[in-house]
């Protein structure tokens, strides 16, 4: 079973999605490996174009990131931008030295021209990331929350200018922006596909509402990963969107209903079973409920599979990237 | 005579109009002195709109400049660049992280509809800087370089990334944009105008050549300090110029001889007087050549003074500035 290098595509997001992804390119060649990156995120400050979720996926690959916290650079100094607040900027988004380095090259290439899949293509060709990194789109795709009072928000905006502190009525990613034909052709040709412990809506539904990508997926084998553990996310405010979004406390199953018409397979922490309701699960650590488990959809998938999927380390992204792997080959048609 | 307090306007380039100003300003109340400053010289480079001569001269004025160099921040670190030129940037112009703060936050402001004038009171008024700079124009007025072999090179590209290196046919100050109403107002209200010793060909006389402003100079006392002590430069590529421009030895009368139209009083160091000839003068230190003496245009005009015009600390430059505004008083009708 280990011998079984499939062609993956991995739908990402920030902090979650590429943890897995660093622990998929331990084990699978670049050939093998495509991650479509959500760009819902990305946005214009200070004139440069910043990809937060691109940068998040690139820096882990290249081993530059702030590690344990998952995001940003290591090497982190604030000069730029100390002096840019002293000056009068308002200071509510933080950037380092060295992650301004990569929006003004960034931003400079995009000026000359270059499409953002060329972009990424050539700034991970610059720090040594062999496996592909391509954006859902190359035509900007803002995801807009709308606040319970009315108001409509970009992403940095409410999670970090507000502290993701205005309760949310809907999330909404544009409809029009199509996947790119990198996009297609890697799901065409892909054996497998991974939902990474992403947030649904700012996250991987951004990407799964590019015009003709859900449907494509309808016909690959996908297995997700939960974004939640005993109902608890490991980070960002993915339990406080479940319950303003969807009126629920927040589950794994709540996660799995939203892709029910795409999954195959299903990942949740040891206790997430299907007996999860939203409380503490009672399956056994490790034990597969192979048993077909009734999604809110009604539909007779996704399989589930308890597995430990906090991945703070190296050695625990690897070890989780060889079980997923092996769990694909058995929801693989 | 120390009580003489004018209304005193400085025509400024960088470095060696910085330091002259920050004697001046050491002398003079805010509303006393105002620099009109060079921005031939202004560039964009990663999208930023960079004014190195305002910049110099407003660091040197909030006490952050890097000395004795007098160009750049005295805290320089260069995390930005380094990443930007790992990911593929040419790296011929070098940006300190601070000051890529500062051409941030000017880039916002122009981006935001502000007046160049507008944003270097801001950026000056945040940086304490009581004494008013003015960019000669709101408009750009790029400085053209035009070699020997017939290219045309901004003044960064020429200076900087062609190390000073292609010989000079002509330099090409666009005829056009105006200079502000603050400028030519200040000019009006003006008991003396100062030219710093700073090259006239890529920072007095494109200050110079704006329109209008040349002619209400006659009108005003006016003196100059020569950049050039005993025919050498004390920084940048003068020499030079002067040689593969003219076609004759550096000397502080060649250079006098460019604002014979407008000059009441000219300042050299000690040789460099009257009997000058490109060579080592005979004057005595601190003696003025108070004999008119004939300019390379024929009129009888600047008088000229011989003083100590190094300027490397605030001590000799406060004391400099002690004796322009004596001398100028003697000059000023």
């Amino acid at each position: 079973m280990s011998e079984w290098t499939p062609r993956v595509v991995v739908l990402s997001g920030g902090v979650g999605g590429a943890r897995l992804v660093h622990g998929l390119a331990q084990l699978l060649p670049p050939e093998r490996l495509t991650v479509v990156v959500n760009t819902g995120d990305d946005f214009e400050h200070l004139g440069l174009r910043i990809c937060p979720d691109l940068d998040t996926v690139m820096y882990t690959l290249a081993g530059l990131s702030n590690e344990p916290r998952g995001w940003g650079l290591e090497r982190e100094s604030h000069e730029a931008l100390a002096m840019c607040e002293r000056l009068g900027h308002e200071p509510w988004f933080a950037l380092s030295d060295q992650d301004l380095g990569t929006h003004l090259r960034r931003t400079q290439l995009l000026r000359d021209g270059w499409t953002l899949t060329h972009v990424t293509a050539e700034l991970c060709r610059r720090l040594d990331v062999a496996h592909r990194l391509l954006p859902m789109s190359d035509a900007p795709c803002p995801t807009t929350l709308v606040t319970a009072d009315g108001r409509e928000l970009g992403l940095q905006d409410w999670l970090v200018r507000h502290r993701a502190a205005p309760a949310l009525a809907a999330v909404r990613s544009p409809a029009d922006p199509g996947p790119t034909r990198a996009v297609l052709d890697a799901i065409a040709e892909a054996d497998l596909v991974v939902l990474t412990p992403s947030n649904p809506w700012v996250s991987i539904e951004p990407i799964l509402a590019r015009p003709g990508l859900r449907a494509r997926l309808a016909t690959r084998a996908v297995i997700g990963v939960s974004p939640l553990i005993g109902g608890r996310a490991v980070k960002g405010p993915l339990e406080a969107m479940v319950r303003s979004l969807l009126g629920v406390d927040p589950s794994a199953s709540v996660i799995a209903s939203r892709y029910a018409d795409i999954l195959d397979g299903w990942v949740v922490a040891p206790g997430d079973g299907p007996s999860d309701t939203g409380q503490s699960g009672t399956g056994q650590s490790g034990a597969d409920q192979s048993d077909a488990s009734p999604s809110a959809a009604g539909r007779v998938r996704p399989r589930v599979f308890e597995r430990d999927i906090l991945l703070p380390t190296l050695t625990e992204r690897t070890r989780f990237a060889r079980e997923l792997l092996e769990l694909a080959q058995e929801v693989a048609p």
